[in-house]
């Protein structure tokens, strides 16, 4: 397939990468001056918006902006796909935004450059066709199927719903504890290494999708005081203990 | 070595187990009925007590009543060694309360059946001599040595003081989020996998001993405050950046 791939952060570059490596034509492009990347060919905005098939990898809250600016360039029948770490907000703008005439789908690639390092192989993704006949859906759900992926068909709302109490958590928590500055230690148990993978990986995606993260999943706040509600408890269970 | 161990909970009957393992004579004692446990030669209290080395595996809640009580029947010579998961409290119990001329080591075997399911070789263990020659010392640490162990000499303070920082934060991270009944998804990333992996190994322990690491380590309380000041601090920047 020929795609384009808006956005060249940590993701966008990582998954200009994946594309290519599973036999796809590829062109990039990144607002931002970016040198020579390894596999990734560089092109103009427009031309990257000229693609049957485009990606769009942008901040989560730089989406309504992008999508607002190369709204008019993007042509007739192009399939916009998206692929933020929620689903609700860039899909209500996708079909808020984007004409008739052009083609939209829903997606999170639930992986990234770190957790796919090895190869992205039953990790799952999920994608939601918004505005997009079954057939070209169906093309590339297979395509996407072929690279083993664990795809997962699921609306917008039920991801945000879920990954609130999975992805959401693992990097609240994630920041948490990486505000205490915890470090190795010789003591280290096998969990307490585990804990510390967790602060590292999540640490190493920028600050921005964190935010980004919490704000624009409408149930993260409630996975947020969820959280908080059960620290305390716990904290009082000990306290009442020691009575 | 000809080895006592007083006690057969989760932890004791793993290191009964493992003792044998490495060439050791170890018979068991429990003062609950046990049945037949495989390689645990089941004796007498009195028995337990007149090995030359004797490992105390009881609840770190229970150790000042058991060591009370058994104080008076552990022969002249005989080496107690507690496995308790806090050090300063039990270390300071047994100079306490044992006899002069009974010896004495604190440990902390950072593993049990779970982590050391595939073999301890590598994993961390904490030993310090309390009231111990030191020919007799070097004999037990050449001992575990052998099993490959990672051997720490460092004393209760110190131990303490790591500990809650890792050990403690991990378990108390652990029940935090059992008590959110986090469920598996398929939307599970890989940090997200490791966070319930956290969650169901501190949960495979008893609560008692959960309840015992907060309440027995002097710096656990610390600890608990910082995290909860952590989590109130990355809540109050989120709501910042929302406004």
């Amino acid at each position: 397939m020929n795609i384009g791939v808006y956005g060249l952060g940590r993701f966008g570059t990582f998954w200009t990468q994946e594309l290519a490596k599973h036999g796809n034509t590829v062109v990039s492009y990144s607002r931002s001056h970016k040198d020579d990347i390894e596999n990734v060919k560089l092109v103009s905005e427009d031309e990257v918006l000229s693609q049957p098939i485009i990606y769009l990898c942008v901040a989560i809250s730089s989406f309504e902006e992008v999508l607002t600016r190369i709204t008019s360039k993007i042509k007739k029948g192009c399939t916009v796909i998206d692929t933020c770490s929620v689903k609700i907000h860039p899909a209500n703008l996708m079909k808020k935004l984007l004409p008739k005439d052009v083609y939209s789908i829903a997606s999170h690639p639930m992986f990234g450059p770190d957790s796919g390092l090895n190869g992205v192989q039953g990790l799952p993704m999920v994608v939601y066709p918004l505005n997009c006949p079954s057939s070209l859906f169906d093309e590339i759900y297979k395509d996407l199927e072929s690279w083993d992926l664990h795809l997962l068909k699921m609306s917008p709302d039920a991801h945000d719903r879920e990954a609130a109490w999975s992805q959401g958590i693992t990097h609240f928590v994630g920041r948490v504890l990486d505000e205490l500055a915890l470090q190795p230690t010789e003591l280290a148990t096998t969990g307490y290494n585990r804990l510390m993978s967790i602060v590292e990986q999540t640490c190493n995606d920028p600050i921005q999708l964190f935010y980004d993260l919490q704000r624009y999943n409408p149930y993260a706040k409630q996975m947020r005081m969820g959280l908080k509600g059960s620290l305390d408890y716990v904290m009082q269970e000990l306290t009442e203990q020691e009575q």
